[in-house]
């Protein structure tokens, strides 16, 4: 998609000129280097695509896209530091690369920062726009915090954790494509149907990383093929597969080891048995109608908006490709 | 002051009944928490106080109110993860009695919180309180970061640490009264005019601290005596006093000291020591000659405020009554 790589450049030029605070440095130069981590930017875009389809401009829309993209940066800078994660996008953490004391408080900094990004807009746009914002913010705390409860729970149910993904991936995908609609002055039914899209394609696109965490190239995939299983994040991948009594056990037993306590030669022999499971169970193919269902309705919700044919079209193809994709 | 007592305890009614988000519990139990660790809650009090003074409600001031404790807890609790506190307010802080990681996001989550307490406001009122707000957050974030610095430098100017104090402290104090002015519908001139005050009286407030963490009396002052030279803060209390050159050999020498590498017995040594050359070195007499000319500066600014005679003696009995304190 052409159009989408030049709309991607020019908001990488405008994310550079106006994310430009600089002292101190020792607490912009973490916000800096992350948002030049780079990422396929797709949350700014579809706020931008969002005004476009709704007759606005990408102009218009420029600094919402750049509020959505520095919001999610900070959430990831603060999801490294919980996950004690050493390396984003192949290049060292914040935490890593300064300390946790940074990486917190250049995190808070991004979230304000975010915020303030909304100030270019009229008091009415900017009130309408911080109502979405601020909900969503919080949701993706919270899925966050249920994400970290989970960890710690063995009774997690499939509704729980679609629930779950909703909060921590959705919502935000939602509110980047309302948030393009509010700007172009479109009424809040369609503002609520453009969401609702948002929500069907963000469950689907993390249903995508839950199936490609196991099932995803090494050569492609961008990161470690099988770290889920690694660390025995209960998928909805694992939550399906614990639905065949055949396999439940024995996948529970395998879910129960610390990868600590293991080394790489068995960790291996872990993901190729549970990619066994998965299988073997029907969770595999389970994943891959979940995903068809939740892409499936989120094309029927494009079918119902007030856009052009041209822009359903567009807007079908992004979701396609997204669903096509393998990193 | 009765009056201001009263005041306290509806603002404390009303903080409970406003922030009421309960699941998941992870989540929000340590925001009730911190929240109902007490204080003086003085902020959210200048709020209300500032409305009712230019002729509005505390009623309608209430949620900038409770928005800016909400705030102020939020960087209460952050902070106290990055200066690895285990006690606020004589409890354990939210770190360790849940962890870092929680303390993290109910942290992330307060925040937001913060900002979404404006959502009862007018479009217009909510985007000049936002205008304000955010710039003051990000401004704390940034007095943090200073301070953070200035632990790892030993070429602290007084005017740089006048600055951190004025943006880790005062611009929240300011932006409080200001917030007040704001919702009451004053123009910008006198809203800068109390935001002034709140600046001065901020800073003085500050420098008491650092002037009572000293000399304050143990049994009155709450916190450790002396908790900053243990840990070789470069307060402006210690920033003038190296101006003599006489003890700054000396004076720095003890503050290389690592409260570590000491046991009680020489901290308690070394607290005397310090406090000897605070007084001899006249930096604690020009610590208090500097509270009172920024008392000075508030009281002077209150007499160019636009409001009744009455409230004029009621925020300069404030002021004065604030800097009378011995915790």
């Amino acid at each position: 998609m052409k159009e989408l790589n030049s709309l991607r450049t020019l908001f990488l030029e405008r994310l550079k000129s106006r994310v430009t605070e600089k002292e101190p440095k020792s607490l912009y130069d973490p916000v800096h280097y992350i948002l030049d981590l780079g990422g396929k930017r797709l949350r700014p875009l579809l706020t931008l695509m969002s005004a476009q389809m709704y007759g606005s401009t990408v102009e218009k829309a420029m600094d919402a896209a750049i509020a959505v993209e520095v919001f999610h940066n900070f959430t990831l800078l603060h999801d490294d530091i919980m996950d004690a994660a050493d390396l984003r996008r192949g290049q060292e953490t914040v935490h890593v690369k300064w300390d946790v004391n940074t990486g917190i408080l250049s995190g808070d900094a991004m979230l304000i920062m975010a915020y303030r990004l909304f100030n270019s807009y009229d008091a009415q746009t900017f009130y309408d726009l911080n109502q979405v914002f601020s909900k969503t913010a919080l949701e993706v705390c919270e899925g966050q915090q249920y994400d970290v409860d989970f960890e710690t729970r063995d009774d997690v149910t499939i509704p729980e954790y679609i629930h779950m993904i909703k909060l921590k991936t959705s919502v935000l995908v939602g509110c980047a494509l309302q948030m393009g609609a509010i700007i172009a002055g479109v009424d809040k039914k369609e503002q609520e149907l453009i969401y609702d899209y948002g929500i069907h394609l963000g469950i689907a696109f993390q249903l995508m990383d839950d199936y490609l965490d196991a099932f995803g190239d090494p050569e492609t995939f961008g990161k470690e093929v099988g770290g889920d299983i690694r660390e025995n994040k209960k998928t909805y991948l694992y939550l399906k597969s614990l639905e065949d009594q055949g396999c439940a056990t024995e996948l529970k037993e395998w879910f129960s080891m610390d990868f600590n306590d293991m080394n790489e030669e068995q960790i291996e022999t872990k993901k190729e048995t549970v990619k066994v499971f998965f299988e073997e169970s029907g969770g595999a193919a389970a994943t891959q109608q979940a995903i068809k269902n939740y892409t499936d309705k989120a094309l029927n919700t494009i079918e119902q908006l007030s856009i052009s044919n041209d822009a359903k079209k567009q807007l079908t193809a992004f979701s396609l490709d997204l669903m096509s994709r393998v990193s």
